[in-house]
């Protein structure tokens, strides 16, 4: 299949038709009429609805049942005034779906469900220009704007755009996945023309490329991707990319580029790992896996991957300290339960470790060091005289944890940890180790194994 | 006892006595007869004896019977006729001796033994001015005409000095001891005044300071003290001390400082180490050991210690190189064997190890990289896809060494080998670990061992 047919069938795929636009636009009148008269009944003039995101563009996905309707005060509202008020509008429109519960950013919004869409009714301050927004949601209708005027006609490589990002994994600005925002991606198509080009340009990136379309970007950031905010010139609209997403992405248009295919749009699935596939790869690794299992925080996402991410950055750290030495880790978080998962080229350490004094010319810490070391009668974990090495005093001492997992058993408390996991690891957690790990027998657990291990099997 | 009592008593024990004086200078007069007489019978006219070293100044050791006798030719000597000339009248003076050998250093010269005292007799050019040296021996008689006006009263200190540094193990400039040559001893008895005033500045010494007599100094030097030659500006005395012997005679300064001892001077011996205490302290420590034996090269120290300290650095290198994690390692040279001796905190790994890449964003090595291992049904080695990881290509392989020992058993012939090591090896060598090391039974291996733990039950 050449590539304009793999083009085509894509979008067959992806790309809404007349009935799902026609259902969408009913569901947005439905709301915008719900404002306007829960506004005008509160006789609260200037107020008014405001469709954003991909919805009011023409880039969403068919399937994707998302809609972003602000509701925007008058740029010189009162900020308590739009908080409490902008929230009691949304709740009361709100009062007519099929559900919702507040959230919050930097003010409260409502995340209610209307016939199958998930809303939000977000309250913004309606500006007169970008240079003036009071609160970040009130960039969102700028972005709008700057999208609406210069996205005709290229509404399609901007949905071939996200599918391809969401095969790849990077589809997302979230903080689970650190990669491409919805926005990013149409900046993206409107800078380099079409999805071919985008892929094409990305074969050729490097970290700290840098894109303005405006060029009117004042201010240097250290980002893999800048990607100067047309509406505000300090912003890098690609900051959440992180590095892996940001190669990735790449990766996946070299690959693109060097053999087209509908599977780079829509891969097959990744399978689970059962029992014997998982004791056959401990056995023919020989490494040593330490899981830590606990209770999953009820936080959404955005709270709960940071606070994962840190425990494992945390963890890693501990016990590289420790000398103990890594080969890969990860975390997971399935319906109830959360883990950070390690893989362990050393595990095991022998009883003497050397430990570091000062330099010999240092003459007070030297003094402190022999005074502490050299009553060695006094301790049993002392196994050497004080010796020199490299211009330093060294003494061998003996180790407290001669195993990564006793380790981690007993010191995960002095871990950085993020409120609500760190709740959740104070009451109550589990180090399984190798063999042991297959007593989780939660499938989204067994399909994070096997891509856990890049396992050759786990591809055919 | 205090410090004076303490320093009449050392000098009672290393001060030469009169019957030793007469002894040497007998010695010397005999020597100095044989060159005067060959020389006559040769007709050279201008080539003279010159005693040096701590002979001529002094400042020998009860006990030390090294005698360094220069053959000095006219400064404007034919270069050739003195190699061939001086050696001559060399050997035939030696033939009164009761031994000799042939040695080279920048040209040849001769080793003897008289009544007991070891000889060496050095043909040199006398030239008007140290500016003016042609050879690298023709410096000494310099050195000495300046300690020699200036060393007198200061005897005992030097004694004292050379004895202490001695005892701590930091005494000799030979390539083996990195250390402090008895010119440079004298040099900072004369700078500081006295035996305790050099320990009480050691004690303030940092890595760089520098000394400079003369206050003639034209070149920086990076070495950890700088001496500058009070006959040469360019050229630093202590060049070829090394860190830890820097900061080995600091430390015993240091405590000396604190509370000066005969012991000090004069250290008990270190015992040797028994197979029951070898096993205890593997048991205790639970490190693996790895001992490569081989012949020793039949060369001098200076050649054989800087070959075998090599061959350790390429042997740490290779094993880290390959992931494993050194405690400690030491050489030794027996009267027959020679060894490296390696403890390692990690001396096995698993299978598995991780191959990394280029940065993604490398696009030509990346696809080589990728051409490489993703064709995995043709390697049985390729353990995974390959992945990305902190921006680059990674692949998980199979390692080919699981063990340290195997490791250096089938790959210390890409070490780096001096001449006479690399023979040695390369005509045969043993690896024994842990337990097996026992197995060498020679009294100075075992010596070697003691100190090789810096064991706490070494010292009592």
């Amino acid at each position: 299949m050449n590539e304009t047919d793999i083009l085509a069938r894509v979008l067959a795929r992806i790309k809404p038709d007349a009935d799902e636009h026609r259902k969408m636009q009913e569901v947005v009148d439905h709301i915008f009429a719900l404002i306007k008269q829960v506004v005008s009944k509160k006789d609260l003039s200037g107020v008014e609805a405001v469709l954003v995101g991909s919805a009011a563009r023409g880039t969403w996905i068919s399937g994707e049942h998302d809609l972003d309707i602000f509701i925007s005060f008058p740029g010189d509202a009162d900020k308590e005034d739009l908080k409490t008020k902008g929230l009691e509008i949304a709740k009361e429109v709100a009062s007519n779906a099929d559900g919702f519960i507040e959230r919050y950013a930097e003010h409260p919004y409502i995340h209610a469900d209307f016939y199958g869409f998930k809303v939000d009714l977000v309250p913004c301050f309606g500006v007169s220009s970008a240079a003036h927004i009071r609160s970040a949601v009130d960039r969102t209708p700028f972005h709008n704007r700057f999208v609406l005027v210069r996205i005709r006609g290229l509404e399609d490589d901007v949905m071939l755009l996200k599918q391809f990002m969401k095969a790849t994994g990077v589809y997302g600005s979230d903080l689970r996945t650190g990669g491409f925002s919805g926005y990013l991606s149409e900046l993206l198509v409107i800078h380099y023309g079409s999805f071919i080009e985008v892929i094409r340009a990305a074969d050729e990136w490097k970290p700290g490329v840098t894109i303005d379309i405006n060029k009117h970007g004042t201010r240097k950031h250290k980002d893999v991707l800048v990607v100067t905010d047309p509406t505000d010139p300090v912003r890098n609209v690609a900051a959440a990319l992180v590095m892996d997403k940001f190669v990735s992405f790449i990766n996946a248009a070299r690959q693109y580029l060097d053999k087209p295919s509908m599977e780079m749009f829509f891969p097959v699935p990744v399978s689970c790992m059962d029992d014997d596939e998982f004791s056959m790869i401990l056995n023919k690794r020989g490494t040593s896996i330490v899981v830590v299992l606990f209770d999953k925080p009820d936080v959404v996402d955005d709270i709960l991957y940071p606070q994962l991410f840190m425990l494992h950055n945390s963890l890693k750290d501990m016990v590289k300290r420790n000398e103990f030495s890594i080969h890969a880790g990860d975390v997971w978080a399935g319906e109830s339960k959360a883990a950070v998962m390690l893989e362990f080229q050393v595990s095991e350490l022998p009883f003497v470790k050397k430990h570091t004094g000062p330099p010999v010319w240092a003459k007070q810490h030297a003094k402190q060091f022999n005074d502490k070391y050299q009553q060695q009668d006094k301790q049993d974990s002392v196994l050497s005289l004080v010796y020199i090495e490299d211009g330093r005093y060294r003494v061998d001492i003996s180790r407290k944890y001669l195993s990564a997992a006793d380790l981690i058993r007993h010191e995960i408390h002095t871990c950085k940890l993020g409120r609500h996991v760190g709740e959740s690891i104070r009451s109550g957690f589990t180090v399984l180790e190798d063999i042991q790990v297959a007593d989780i027998e939660d499938y989204s657990f067994r399909v994070f194994l096997k891509g856990f291990f890049h396992s050759i099997s786990g591809i055919t």
